[in-house]
């Protein structure tokens, strides 16, 4: 069987997003890379901002309404519909609600291959990658490294803590078939 | 019936993006913005300077390969599942191939209530624009600007020229159900 | 004489940066094109939300503390020193301080050749605009419009209301000796 | 006497900004941050592909021509004037010219008290993490490493190759008066 799509799981400033464009670099023929940080740049700039989007608090902590919600179910569904189309998709996400999350996903990607990949990162190295790139808000890092990982279940876990993001692409593309 | 898809299709530099956002702050309920950059930044770095990919030409032609016409077929059903599974969506594109672009949607909203708007600038006033911005090959908006529209029927068309983005977005916010 | 420097000055959303890039795109050699947005983001991040640095409220107002202040005047001093060493220079500021600022400017530029140039744009029309770029904070075109120019002195004025940002740069580069 | 400016030198990708960033956060009082790319940003969009400006080749070498050169000492001779107004400022460079560009820093930061740190990261690493990183073109990594450094004399070097960001800016934090 052939792998159609690579799930990325990990907190903020795990390095999730280096690891997807690297995947791009290495694996043959095209792949898309798609994240949450795509979805939440395409709703409105008011849902960012109220009880019915996401919200991120001043201690890094972020909360999404129901608003938000129904939209990722959308985005879910529309994302498998394009692997079933032809397309090969890498799917960069956070998984705020841990296992739940998860179980929306192998819902919206049911009878397609995918392989599910844990990024892991040291809490204290993550924030200071927080800092480093100077774009997020300070304990998004710290305060989502465990919880999102909390009953998922991977074929593959990587550690950006000590490992670069190419070394990680490169783990993971041996996997895929 | 309620209007569940507005396609915005114009020239770079024709104002198409800045329409979308009003349109997110005026209409009634969230509706998600994705565009043609969306999908471009989704593709791995090296479609883009490739034959399989985009390429953007030093005069500001564009021209694409048969790996991004591929993928951005299983873009357009995906986009059309999200629109099944309940989100209302905002299309910002620009029909490279004119009508036939437009067939191609059309196959893929099938039995979708969309919307079809053009998106019109005189061309002086968006190679100026493209000046102002900064950010794109200089010559896009000057070839695009009559080709994208060949051969596409509207439901509306609304011209920036002299018409702001937000009394343009009020303009095509009317025509909503 | 030979204008060496031109400062534009206008609240926020009123055209400021996309005249200033049409301004290196018309005027005969290279000009530098540095920005307040340039200074904050030179600022440590932390200084965007304490009392020293600047603040952007929710309703779009801005504050900025002594720390902003002392470090604006450093900024100031070292963009005349540019210019003294050969550069010649686009300065686009909000003038916060409407007045104040300009003086703090002339002191830092005495002895240069410096256009000054209002940038107005109707309230109503900048709010618009503020909304279809999507990046700034509500309100800060509102809250701006009037106070920068209150007291202020230019040797020319325009107004980016009807008139396209090209067209202006083109009028202030015919007062450019 | 007491440290007023932080020169960083070190290839593309070998973590600079990162570091820059981390200094901002962890020194007491505020740094201004200004880098390479600062002043490439303030340029006139033309310059970035003439043989006047800055180039960038396909095979990732960059070559500057005699405009780019004259605009960057007028920008060196402003920012050591920032410091003289008192203003502490991290210089985020890529000495493309090696000793002769520290010469050039030398002159224009004359009686200050710099702090000169070499930032090495292993070139397979800084090769990987342009790829990682998606946003610069494949090859400055590689071409940059060694040259930038050749006769260069600094107080201090970190190497990014398997040490945090971070952790470089406590190192050189310590080092600072």
């Amino acid at each position: 069987m052939t792998t159609q799509v690579i799930v990325l799981n990990g907190g903020s400033s795990s390095g999730k997003s280096g690891i997807a464009r690297c995947l791009q670099a290495v694996l043959p023929g095209p792949w898309l890379a798609l994240s949450i940080d795509t979805l939440v740049e395409a709703m409105p700039v008011s849902m960012q901002a109220s009880g019915t989007g996401i919200e991120f608090a001043a201690d890094g902590g972020v909360s999404v309404g129901p608003g938000f919600r129904s939209l990722q179910k959308a985005w879910q569904a529309g994302i498998a519909e394009m692997v079933r189309a032809g397309a090969r998709v890498i799917i960069d996400d956070v998984f705020l609600g841990g296992a739940s999350t998860q179980g929306d996903w192998r819902r919206a990607l049911a009878g397609l291959d995918v392989l599910w990949v844990g990024v892991r990162c040291d809490v204290k190295v993550a924030e200071g990658r927080e800092i480093a790139r100077g774009d997020r808000v300070r304990g998004m890092a710290a305060s989502q490294a465990e919880p999102v990982h909390q009953g998922v279940a991977y074929d593959l876990e990587v550690d950006t803590t000590h490992t670069e993001a190419l070394a990680c692409a490169l783990a993971i593309a041996a996997k895929v078939d």
